[in-house]
C-alpha cells in the first residue's frame, strides 16, 4: 500500500497522439514476424508457415482490479500475463500484443507510465511486441483491453477439445495461492477503511502476494513440453478455478473426469492461510481462480515423460463422460464437483 | 429516439458462459483461414502466404457513443465498421473480428442481443468473422473492445508513410456529413431535454444522420483498386477529420500537402445543414471526422486510373515537406491547415 510521489502531468496536456507517442516510445520490436507496429491503420504480422492464434481481454476497474492495493506496475504485467497465458494454454507461442486503455481524468501522464512499465517488462519477460492500441478517456475508472497474438505449427496446437477417457489430469504449480493471496488483500484494505492510521500486516506473505499480484504464465512448461516433444491431448489455463475451468475441458471434450484430492498441489503458505482465514484449503484451490497454471490432460503413453518434467502435478483422471465430473477425497468419499468458479455478474 | 419493448431477460441469470454462447451462437464461419472460433483460450487463424493485418480499437459510452440517440444494433455495426476501416485502410482484407463488451446491470440480455445483431450484420455484410472476445460487467457504461484481423500480400499493403512530392491527394465519398448528422442528433437531445414532449424534427436529415449512425467501410473502393490495379502510395481512413488524419500521412511520408477548398468533396444536404446550423461547411468537411472515407495519395502516373473509378476526388497534391500543410481557398487565398479534429481528452 505504499504511495509513490510520481509528479503529475495533466493527460490534456499531451494531447491523444502525443500521449500513445509518450507512452509506447520505449517499447522495442524483438520479433521478426513484427512486421510493422504502432503508428499505422493497423499492425502487420508476418505469419506465414504458422497458424496464427489470437485471444482478447476485457479488464474493468472495480470488477477485475482494485487499484488500492494493485499497483499500476503489477496491473499493466498482470493484464499482457493473463493473454499470454491463453496463448500457451493453446501449446503456441505470444509474439505480438495490443494493448488499449480507456482512463478518466484521475489519471496522470505519470500513473499511465507506470502501468506501462508494467506492460513493457511483460513484453520483454515473455518476448512478445507491443504492435497496437487505442488511448481513449473513461467516463469512470480505468479500463484495459489487450489483445495477444502467437502462432504454432498446425500439429503442436492444443484445444480443450481433445481429452479422451483414461488420459492423465494433470496441472502445473499449485492452486489456490492467487485466491489467498487477494483475501489477504481485501482484509487490509477492510482493516485501512475501518482504520486509516493502522499499518498493514502482510510479513511472510510474499509468496500468496505475488501469486494474485504478479502471476507469470507458464511459458517455461510449454517450452518443457517442446524439449520432451510432449503434446497435451486438451489444456486451458486456469483463471477462474479447477472446478470452473474442468467443466469446460470435459464439456468440449465430451467426457468425464475424477480428481484426487491427495492429487491436488497446495503450497504450504496456502494452507495455513487458508486455515487462518478459517476456509478450506481444497475449496482454495478448487475454486479459487487467476492462478494462471496450465490445467491439462495427457496420453497415459505419456505418462514417463510426465513424470520426470517438474513442477507437473497428476491430480486425476480423464472418465467416460456418464461418469460425470467427481472429487475423490482423502476420506474416500465420492463427491461430484460443483463449478464456482468467479462470476462477474 | 424510438423505444422498443424488448422484454427484459437479467444479464445475472445466463451467467458469464451462458451469455457468451447466447449472444455468439448465430454467428456462422465465413472464412477458410478461421480455423478455429469462439470457445477455446483463443482463436486460430490460418494466414498462410499472407501478412496478417490487427487493428483494435475502444469505445466508451459517453465519450464514444451516447446511448439516447444511438441504437444498440447501429453501435454494434458501427463498432465492428470502425474497425474494418482501419484494416481497409492498409489495403488489406479483413477477416476475423474479436469483440468485447463490459455493461452495467442497467443492461438486458435482449439489449445485448440487439448489440450483436448490428455485429452480425457487420461480418455477414463485410465477409468478416466473429472468433473470440470477452464479455464482462462494468460500474458504469458500456465498453465496447474490437480487434480486426486481415489479411493482404506483401506487395499491396499500403501503410502512411509512402506519399511522395507531386503525388496527388484523394479521398473517397464526401467529408463532414457524419459530423453533421451527429450535430442534429446532439441538438434533438438538448430539445428533448429541455422539453420531454417535443417531437424530434430530423425530417429529410436521412442522409447526413445515416452517415454518422450506419456509417460503411470502403471495402467497395478496396476491391475497385484491385480490379484496376492500382496501388495507392499512403493511404488512412477519416476519422478524426482530413486536417488531423493528413497531418498523421505528412508526417511519417515527411512529405508537406496542399488542398485545394474546390477539390473538398461535401455533400449537398450538408453544405445546406451547415448553413442552417450558421457553420462553414468546409470547416466541417476539414475536420468534421467518422466519414470513415479513404484519404490517399497516388503517384501523377496513376492519374487515368483514378479518373475512371467512381466516387473519388482528387483534393490536392503532396508538396515538399517545407511546404507545409496549406489550404487553398477559392479566393486565392493559401493558409496553414490546422490540426483540430476530435479530441477526447
Amino acid at each position: 500500500m505504499e504511495k509513490q510521489d510520481l509528479g503529475r502531468t495533466e493527460i490534456a496536456s499531451l494531447g491523444e497522439f502525443g500521449l500513445i507517442e509518450h507512452l509506447t516510445k520505449n517499447f522495442e520490436i524483438q520479433n521478426p514476424s513484427s512486421h510493422r507496429g504502432i503508428g499505422d491503420d493497423a499492425a502487420v504480422i508476418d505469419n506465414t508457415g504458422f497458424l496464427t492464434v489470437v485471444s482478447t481481454d476485457l479488464l474493468v476497474e472495480g470488477v477485475h482490479f482494485d487499484l488500492m492495493y494493485v499497483p499500476l506496475k503489477h496491473l499493466g504485467y498482470k493484464s499482457v500475463v493473463v493473454n499470454l497465458s491463453d496463448i500457451y494454454a493453446m501449446n503456441a507461442q505470444p509474439k505480438q500484443i495490443t494493448v488499449s486503455i480507456a482512463v478518466s481524468n484521475r489519471f496522470s501522464v505519470e500513473a499511465l507510465d507506470e502501468f506501462y512499465e508494467g506492460v513493457k517488462l511483460a513484453c520483454k519477460f515473455y518476448g512478445v511486441d507491443l504492435v497496437g492500441g487505442d488511448t481513449t478517456s473513461s467516463q469512470k475508472g480505468f479500463l484495459i483491453s489487450v489483445t495477444a497474438i502467437g502462432q504454432a505449427k498446425e500439429e503442436e496446437l492444443v484445444y480443450r477439445s481433445g481429452a479422451k477417457p483414461g488420459d492423465l489430469l494433470c496441472v502445473t504449480g499449485d492452486l489456490g495461492s492467487a485466491y489467498l493471496g487477494l483475501q489477504i488483500l481485501e482484509r487490509e484494505k477492510q482493516l485501512y477503511l475501518s482504520n486509516p492510521g493502522i499499518q498493514p500486516d502482510m510479513e511472510e506473505q510474499d509468496y500468496l502476494l505475488g501469486r494474485f499480484l504478479k502471476p507469470e504464465a507458464r511459458k517455461d512448461m510449454i517450452d518443457i513440453f517442446r524439449q520432451n516433444k510432449l503434446v497435451p491431448t486438451a489444456m486451458m489455463d486456469v483463471s477462474d478455478g479447477i472446478s470452473s475451468d474442468l467443466m469446460h475441458i470435459c464439456k468440449q471434450s465430451g467426457v468425464g473426469a475424477i480428481i484426487e484430492e491427495v492429487g491436488v498441489p497446495i503450497h504450504n503458505d496456502a494452507k495455513m492461510q487458508a486455515l487462518k482465514f478459517k476456509l478450506d484449503p481444497l475449496t482454495c484451490a478448487l475454486n479459487g481462480g487467476e492462478d494462471y497454471e496450465l490445467l491439462f490432460t495427457v496420453s497415459p503413453d505419456d505418462i514417463e515423460k510426465i513424470r520426470l518434467m517438474p513442477d507437473i502435478y497428476i491430480m486425476g483422471e480423464i472418465t467416460e463422460r456418464s461418469e460425470g465430473v467427481k472429487l475423490h477425497s482423502s476420506g474416500g468419499k465420492i463427491h461430484d464437483l460443483v463449478a464456482q468458479g468467479w462470476k462477474h455478474f
